[in-house]
């Protein structure tokens, strides 16, 4: 069973992760790291993991030690801990794209540390400590991308962790991750960034007028295109491939909606807003989303 | 005083229209016609309108007729209904183009029938007669387009019924509103469709593995991908030239993102993402949405 879990990174993650342990009256001793002294004073104040100073004392007596930093800093914190890591413990991470992280990790992880791979599937438009809250992964999935060797009874012991935290568990390949990841979540984040970004840049249309008239279908990309900069900045740098799959397919059809806009092609633009709508139903009927009329909005 | 509403095209905004005066308590009597029998028939089951059979005894006492139809049958609705409209009356339309509808129906307008066009930006992914609900205007805009001719004092009256149902209202013109709405609105919308319809067409990802993990950001595209499919058509139809240069910029954008991510430029990504944070604060400053973590998500 876990003792002890240790969080590197406290943001958005780490601190939901905390509040939704305090939350279960879980027994569990949650210690915290993050590479920055400011990020570690306002964590120590909020009394939500003890707080230490450095790597060794982090991880060394940790039954599970997960990384919650931005894809970009995953390498560099395993190559400073592996050595401190405990015989026969876990190493995880939250990471928001799965096959470089394997790649890069793996090599990294000692003989006896087991190495399970997770990603959360939950976020808001905050981050730093003081953002978490501990329903953040209630009904959420949590999709873990194992290797092949992994003992069972490890997988399940993360399983297990996510599930007490809310969360769904299902398991998938790292390569197949990043794909349905690239299609659900890649994708859609750089289409709302770009289109936040024209919107800005617009010069016949003041900016706030795009922020009174928002409510008109524009508002819903912005909370997506104001999540933290460096973990999107790293998700695509790290999801090249699947991500530019995505987009190219994308500007495909944006191109043939393009042309039936321009060619007056009201049958063409009629079936294809038709036959979008029925996968926002099941989104509904998955329990993802809500059917309320506005709701919140 | 306006004693008599007339709402032609019993939908969700016209539903809403009802149910907000209801709310009200206000006296208003409100009359309601469409096209179809059997919408007529469901109309008439929630007595939130006195529903008639025929055009004219719809509109020929009313003081106020706001056609709801789609865009494309607003023209047809009033070449059929202008002989019967009352002198002094005031004729408005819901439509989310102006300019195309303006140019439609201006010379059909009787002298002494005031035409104010106004465009309430509110809606939800539901349609039909029992979609409606009180609150769909409140805090959101309504934005009236008149022509320079018509007297202060009806223009005043289109204002006051708006904001009776809780909407604040501005004025600008019809060319204008079209490329405001291009960006804030029918850019947002096609994107969104594309997005879900790429989505839907994927082949190596399932349907229902894009339902399940659609909570990492692909859910916030879903929910405008389900709005009405004629009122869309009709949109991109009548605002081709607005639209037609907000999603050129959009793709313009979008390849300058695509070729960062190609060459791991992620100085480029980085200073993106960042830049489009302030928009977002922005809207929610302006209370057109909410920071609440998650909300109803």
């Amino acid at each position: 069973m876990i003792e002890k879990v240790t969080l590197i990174g406290l943001g958005l993650m780490a601190s939901s992760v905390a509040r939704g342990l305090i939350n279960n009256k879980e027994s569990i001793k949650v210690i915290g790291y993050d590479i920055s002294p400011e990020v570690r004073k306002i964590a120590s104040e909020i009394k939500i993991f003890e707080v230490v100073d450095d790597l060794e004392s982090a991880v060394k007596d940790s039954d599970l030690t997960i990384i919650c930093t931005p894809v970009g800093a995953i390498r560099s914190v395993v190559s400073e801990i592996s050595k401190y890591l405990k015989k026969g413990s876990i190493l995880s991470d939250v990471g928001s794209v799965k096959k470089a992280v394997v790649e890069a990790v793996f090599p990294l992880v000692p003989k006896e540390v087991y190495f399970v791979p997770a990603h959360p599937l939950a976020g808001t438009e905050e981050s730093g400590p003081n953002s978490g809250f501990p329903e953040l992964f209630k009904d959420r999935w949590c999709i873990l991308t194992p290797l092949e060797n992994t003992p069972q009874e490890k997988i399940k012991i993360v399983k297990d962790f996510w599930e007490n935290l809310g969360s769904k568990v299902t398991e998938m390949t790292p390569e197949h991750h990043d794909l349905v990841l690239a299609v659900t979540s890649h994708a859609p984040h750089l289409i709302a960034y770009t289109m936040v970004g024209v919107a800005d840049d617009l010069a016949q249309v003041t900016n706030s007028e795009v922020i009174n008239f928002s409510a008109a279908g524009f508002r819903d990309f912005t909370r997506i295109a104001a999540s933290d900069p460096t973990m999107w900045r790293d998700v695509f740098l790290n999801n090249k491939e699947a991500a530019l799959e995505v987009l190219g397919r994308f500007s495909e059809e944006l191109f043939a909606l393009n042309r039936a806009i321009r060619q007056g092609d009201g049958d063409f633009l009629f079936d294809y807003f038709t036959r979008t709508r029925s996968i926002r139903r099941g989104i509904i009927e998955a329990g993802q989303d809500t059917k309320a009329p506005n709701f919140g909005r």
